[in-house]
This record gives C-alpha cells, sequence and structure tokens, in this order.
C-alpha cells in the first residue's frame, strides 16, 4: 500500500521548519517583550465548550472525536435508534469531544477555569495548531497554527495600542514592511446602523460589509436589501462606511456624522485614545489606518477591530483581532473585557517565500561530517567527532565504512558546510583534512584546532 | 454551564511551560548537537496508516476522528443497514482519520512518502503530542509529548552507541544522574528461544518476559506456561535471561550459554559492538547496563533494545528505543533498517519536580512593571516602558491608572522583580523609585539608566 496524508494536512521537513520556526520566535520574542506569558491548552475539548461559538457554519468545520471504546454500547445509548437517526441526530450519541477550532474560546474556557490563580490584567500568547474541516485549497490547511496574544481582565485602551505596536513591531522584524494596519471599533459601525435607522442589525449590516472587497459597494448594496435593511438606511450607512481620507479626516467627518449616535461618539472617542496612546508610547506607526468599512466576520467584537494586510502580495489578512467585552461570560464569568491579536503563520510564510524574505543563513543542521577510508579512520574519527560536539557543535561521523564518494554525495545532499577526511596520512600527523564545501577550500588542520578553524570561517 | 476539560487531558500555566521548556530545549539540544534535524507531521493519520501496527490493543487505544459534514450521507454510506451494525461495523463508514498514537509509524510514512528528497542515513528528530485512549491514571494523560531521535538507512551499530551517548548527555544536562541505561539486544533473546526449542515463539516469550519487574520470576513462569511454552523450555530459559552480573560476566556467560544459536552470537557481537564503540568515543557510560531480560512490548524491534530508569523515584521507564529493521517495509519501502530513542517527558518532568532538579531562574515572564497615579505620570511612564522594551526587556506598564496598592499586588502576584513607581516628583527630576520586590531595597534612578540599574542587579 502507498500511504498517504488526510487532505489539507502537511509533512514539515527540516528546511521547513527552519523557515517556520522563524516566524514563530519573531513573534514570540514580541510578545514576550510586551509581558505576556505562553500557556497551552489541550488538542481536544469537550464539545460543549465549542459548540455554538463559532455560528452554525463553523460548528459543522469542527473535527469530533469519536468516542473510545464501543460507543455505541455505552448506557445512554441503549434507546438509540440507528435506523432513524441522521448524522445529526447520532453525533451526541457518539462524540463528546472535538478537536480545538482556534485558541479564542479555550483561552476564555482557560480563564474561567483558573479565575481563582490569575491576576488580572491576565496577559497570555499562545501558539498552537488549530483545525477545521474546510475545503482544502492553495494556502488553506485543515491544521493550522495561530499565534495569539491576548489582555483579560481590563478594558483599558492602552492595550489596544501595544496590539498596534506589536504588530508593528513583528512585521518589522519579519522584513514585511509594506504593510496596512488596519483599525476600527464596532461601536462606530453600531453607531453608523443607529444613524441610519437599522439599530440591532449590526451582525447583517456587518457580514454584507465584510465582503466589500470581494464584491465591491454594489454587490454589498444587494446583499444588505437582501437582508432585510431599507433602501433608505443604506442610503445612509453606505456613504459613511465608504468614505476615504486620511485618518484625520475620517475622525473629522465621522464626529459629524455620528453626532447623534452615543455609541458611535463613544466609537471614535476610543480610536482616537488609542492613537493617543500609540503617540505617548512614542512610535509612529504610519502603516496604521482608520478604516470604517472594516467589520471582520465575527460577531463577538465589542469595541476595536484590526485587521493586518501585507501590500506586496495579493492576499487576504495576515492578522487580525479586536475587543470582546464578555466572551468568558459564555462559560459564566462576567464582566472580563479582553483585547487579542491572531497571527496567521501560513500566510506569513508564504508572503515571506514570496518576497524572498526568510534570511539566508546557514540552512544546515549538521556543521561538520567527518569522513573516513576504513575501521581504523573511522575510530579515529569517532574522537575527534565527540571533542566537536563536547563544544556544542553539530557535528557527525558517517556512520559506515563507504566509498569516500558517496560520504561526500551525503555531505552535499545535506548541505553540510564542512567535511573533514581522515586517511592515514592525517591518522600519523594527528590532523584532518578540512574542506569547506562552499569554497572548495581545502586545509590540512590540527586535529585540536578544528574549532578555531570552523569559528573563523 | 461550568466548563471542563476532557478527562487525561491538561492545561499548561506560563510556569509549568517554563520547566517544559527546559526539559525540551535540553533534549533538542544534545539532538542538535548529534546532528539530528526536525520534522514534524499532522496531528490526523489516515486510518489505514494506524490501524494494525500497534496490536489489537493498541488499535483500539486509537482516537478516531469523524468523517466532517453529513457523514451518513456518503454516497458509499447509501447501503449501510444502521439497524444491524455494531461500534466496530459502523467506523469504517464514519472513520477514516484518526490522532496519532506515537510518533514512530507516522515517522516511516514520512519516510516513504519522502523517500526521493531524504538523503540516507537520515537522522530526524520530532517533538509532539500523541494521543491514547487509555484510561488515565497519576503520570498517565491522554494527550502527552513524546521526544524521538531516530536514524534510517543504515544498520551501523554505530548509531546505536549514539544513541546511548545520546541518553547519556540528556539525563546529565536534566541533572538525572543516578540512571540506568539498560540495553539488550532482539537477536540475544532469539537465540535464547532457540537454544531453549521455542524458536518463532519471542513475542509470547518476550511479552512474559516484559512483565518480569512487576510480576516476578514465579509470574513469568506461570505465564510463559500459560502461552504454551513447555517446562522443559522453561527450565532452560529462565537461568538464562535471569543471570545476573556484570557487563562483562553477562557477556562472557551469554558467549557459552548461546554458542550453539547463530543469531544468539549474532546479538552478543552487536553488543559487545555498541559498547566498543562508545568507548572509541572516549566517554565511558557507567550506566549501562546489558540487562537479558529487557524485551520491551514493542515487537518490531529487531536488534538493539533500550530503557532507561531513574533510580531514586519509583517510577517506570523514561526512555526506550531500539532497532527495527523493517518499519518502513509496512508501507511498501524494504531494506531501510533504523534505530531510534523516544524520551516520555511527563514522567521526566514529575521526576524533576520530585527530586527538585529544575533550576531555580527568576521564573517571571515580565522583568519590570511600571506603575503609576495618574494620567500624567501613566503617559510619562509610557515612553519608559517603550525604551526598555527597544533593549529587549520584557516591561509593562499597568494599563489603567487605579491605586499604587493594587499595581503593587499585581506584580506580587505575577512575581515580576522590579517595580518603577512615578509620581510627581519623579516626573519632575526624570526619574523614576526602582523598587527590588525580592529585596525590597529602592533607589532614586535617571529615567535614562533604568537599564543598566536592572542589569547590574
Amino acid at each position: 500500500m502507498k500511504p498517504t496524508l488526510p487532505r489539507g494536512t502537511r509533512d514539515f521537513t527540516p528546511a521547513q521548519l527552519l523557515k517556520r520556526d522563524f516566524i514563530f520566535d519573531t513573534i514570540k520574542k514580541v510578545f514576550k517583550k510586551f509581558a505576556f506569558a505562553p500557556i497551552e491548552t489541550p488538542t481536544m475539548e469537550n464539545l460543549s465548550v465549542l459548540t455554538g461559538k463559532y455560528g452554525e457554519e463553523g460548528d459543522q468545520l469542527i473535527f469530533k472525536i469519536l468516542n473510545s471504546g464501543d460507543f455505541l454500547l455505552e448506557p445512554k445509548n441503549k434507546n438509540i435508534e440507528l435506523q432513524q437517526v441522521d448524522s445529526k441526530k447520532l453525533l451526541p450519541f457518539i462524540s463528546e469531544k472535538a478537536l480545538r477550532y482556534d485558541l479564542t474560546v479555550p483561552f476564555a474556557r482557560f480563564v474561567v477555569m483558573n479565575r481563582n490563580d490569575i491576576s488580572f490584567p491576565f496577559k497570555r500568547y499562545q501558539i498552537q495548531p488549530v483545525w477545521r474541516a474546510d475545503r482544502p485549497q492553495k494556502g488553506r490547511y485543515r491544521e493550522f497554527y495561530q499565534c495569539d496574544a491576548d489582555v483579560v481582565g481590563t478594558d483599558s485602551l492602552l492595550c489596544e495600542a501595544e496590539i498596534v505596536l506589536m504588530i508593528h513591531e513583528v512585521m518589522q522584524h519579519l522584513g514585511i514592511k509594506n504593510i496596512e494596519i488596519k483599525i476600527n471599533n464596532r461601536k462606530i459601525l453600531s453607531g453608523i446602523t443607529e444613524i441610519a435607522g437599522s439599530f440591532g442589525k449590526e451582525t447583517d449590516i456587518c457580514t454584507a460589509i465584510d465582503k466589500i472587497d470581494k464584491i465591491g459597494i454594489e454587490g454589498v448594496t444587494k446583499e444588505l436589501f437582501e437582508r432585510g435593511i431599507s433602501q433608505t438606511s443604506i442610503n445612509i450607512l453606505l456613504p459613511i462606511i465608504n468614505f476615504k481620507g486620511n485618518n484625520s479626516e475620517i475622525l473629522y467627518f465621522l464626529k459629524s456624522a455620528l453626532q447623534n449616535s452615543t455609541i458611535g461618539t463613544k466609537g471614535i472617542d476610543e480610536v482616537e485614545q488609542v492613537l493617543h496612546f500609540i503617540d505617548q508610547f512614542g512610535t509612529q506607526i504610519d502603516a496604521l489606518k482608520i478604516d470604517i468599512s472594516l467589520a471582520r466576520g465575527l460577531s463577538y467584537y465589542t469595541g476595536a477591530i484590526f485587521e493586518v494586510k501585507a501590500l506586496d502580495v495579493q492576499m487576504g489578512s495576515i492578522s487580525g483581532g479586536g475587543r470582546y467585552d464578555n466572551l468568558t461570560g459564555l462559560f459564566g464569568l462576567d464582566g472580563v473585557s479582553g483585547v487579542g491579536i491572531s497571527f496567521g503563520v501560513e500566510r506569513i510564510y508564504d508572503i515571506m517565500e514570496e518576497l524572498n524574505l526568510f534570511p539566508q543563513t546557514d540552512n544546515s543542521y549538521s556543521k561538520i561530517l567527518l569522513t573516513h577510508f576504513d575501521v581504523a579512520s573511522m575510530n579515529y574519527g569517532m574522537k575527534i567527532v565527540a571533542n566537536l560536539r563536547s563544544s556544542n557543535i553539530a557535528a557527525e561521523i558517517y556512520p559506515q565504512v563507504t566509498k569516500i564518494k558517496k560520504q561526500f554525495e551525503y555531505a552535499n545532499a545535506k548541505s553540510i558546510p564542512f567535511v573533514a577526511v581522515v586517511g592515514e596520512t592525517e591518522m600519523q600527523n594527528n590532523t584532518v583534512a578540512l574542506k569547506n564545501m562552499l569554497s572548495g577550500e581545502q586545509n590540512i588542520v590540527d586535529k585540536d584546532n578544528i574549532l578555531e578553524y570552523l569559528q573563523l570561517k
């Protein structure tokens, strides 16, 4: 049989992991600098924790795990009439657990379960894979990593400012410099619906607006109408949402447009305060743009909304987040406001590949290969390798006696930068013949000086 | 509703992750020094890849994933007669994927699928969680990490020697110094069964011998008899298996006891060769003990067998491995011999906790908290925090104006080592009042000298 991988999943080779780790390490370093601490949650969550948190569509994309053992024989299942059930009815009888769908809901669950041991405001980051039974396509996988940072237990807008700073710094360090950090506020969107006489329809309106990039202003108009927004409302809504300008112009325009909406005015104040805090931190972030049409699908945002796009490539957002006022309320803990950001590693990886942004460092996991001609020279080489390792050099010896050509081929295939050759002459003189595989340069080096030689090169 | 975790799974707090990372980093560092490179495989594997590789008992412990969508309506399921099925019969209709059960089988699958891109001998390490639907108990979880290193594509016994060196070094660096590294060889066990006239019954005999620590020599005798080994065979087998002595004595004894078994003699030669290679590497490993009764459950071992025990605690093995001659043969690629080792992180963690071996480093993710009295001093503090961060210090500012007492409580709860207080005097003098939370020492420090101050302390 020829083995295969499940659709939408991937193996990672050493070369790919080197690049992925560069991304993870960069993000982690910034999170840590801002005093976020890591947590990890289990791959499996109870279905009761996940179900109903991602909308009906989301629920269907959750990978469910079969109960273990003889799941049809469980006592509670003795009345199940199999001939009558459909998949949905059967599910509760045979599955109680599922794979993590995102990191936000498990984090809310974590906060609620550990509330007595956590000191608030609680700043955590979390870098783990999530799973979605989505239709796989280019750049979309069924298993992929999320890198999240959230602060919960404070509604201070200073946290929003810090999130913008973190986004900015992560992108700078990754080398993705031409970006747009979009910011909006759910309260502004609420204010607009209020002004337009369709208050309470935020979800419909946001869902439609969310597609503005894909279907254009006309498509949005059509969808709004289909969702029961009156033409009068649409006529008020759209010019506001579609207003373009720099941040000052947008704020000036909104203040007038939403002056009769308390919640809208509050949203504008919040955005202004975030901008002010960023100033106070002393960083100028030209990439930060207010975008009134930014809604993002998730309906749990209550304040700031963020989204990051790389401008040099055609691709969806590479990071997004916002403030949610009552996420832990889902699990019975009210009054814990939070704000967070999530980086999409898979898209960041693709962008960095496309723009050739990964650092051109030595990508070999092995620094030197010791080659030999016979048992005697192999034995001689083993001590040399042991010595190099004791100085923390990733060193290896070809593990069996074979043609020197084959050993060099191995070094080439693995991009090992140095090969030491040991033959009779070298053994007699306590040396090795050391070849720089990149330059082709070859030198006879005293066996105790290899370390110095490698460090110089 | 009160959320819960699935049985046998755990959240990890920042403090726990710090300790777990110490273990992971230590193991990784050693793997890398020996020129092993990392790979990662997906959490989900096709059931066809996993099923039948872990024995019948193992198969039942595999967590199966429900097909996504309306699994009962898939075309191939239209003839399924639900009223007649039991769990086992239903399974192939509703599940095609499962969670990784170990790292060895996915690795074999990886090697087969990537054989054209891999240069052999291929040295890989892999550190990822695995899942088993085992009954949870103290120290046994349903989700736990394995840390594996394997070399495939060579039968050189130098690899076995390097594995012993890696085990030794990992344990030294972790501080678990009082250990026993047991080594045996499957061929010796085969030789013994040959001598005893029960050749071909290795699996039965190994399974029984494997329990010698738990059920003693009498228990093993009884089980061997129940498994159809004749009393005559048992009488020959057991004295050999039960022979005790130092490594030289055991080898001397075995050479005579197995002189009429070709395979047994080969096993003895292999063990001797491994010991010789370790000598050649120049490391003396007193912890390495030949143990003729070491079998380990897994039936795929064909050569060396390893197991590591910590002697200062009552606990099962913390590491194990061996050589397998035909693992990739399961997926149609023959002739790829391999040898590997797996470290059990959960048990290592428990041992290190019990023996208090974790380094007593600063366990705060936050180095300094900036506290303040009002909006003005908060604004003043934000620039200071930004400065510290630009020097890579994990720094934070309390995100809202509140009582200074509350801010100090926050610092205490998070074990933040330094707190900077900013009030009117400090703002006027361009200083902060810097308190060392451990010593209680407090100093007025120029705001531009905080970095130097922190580095001195």
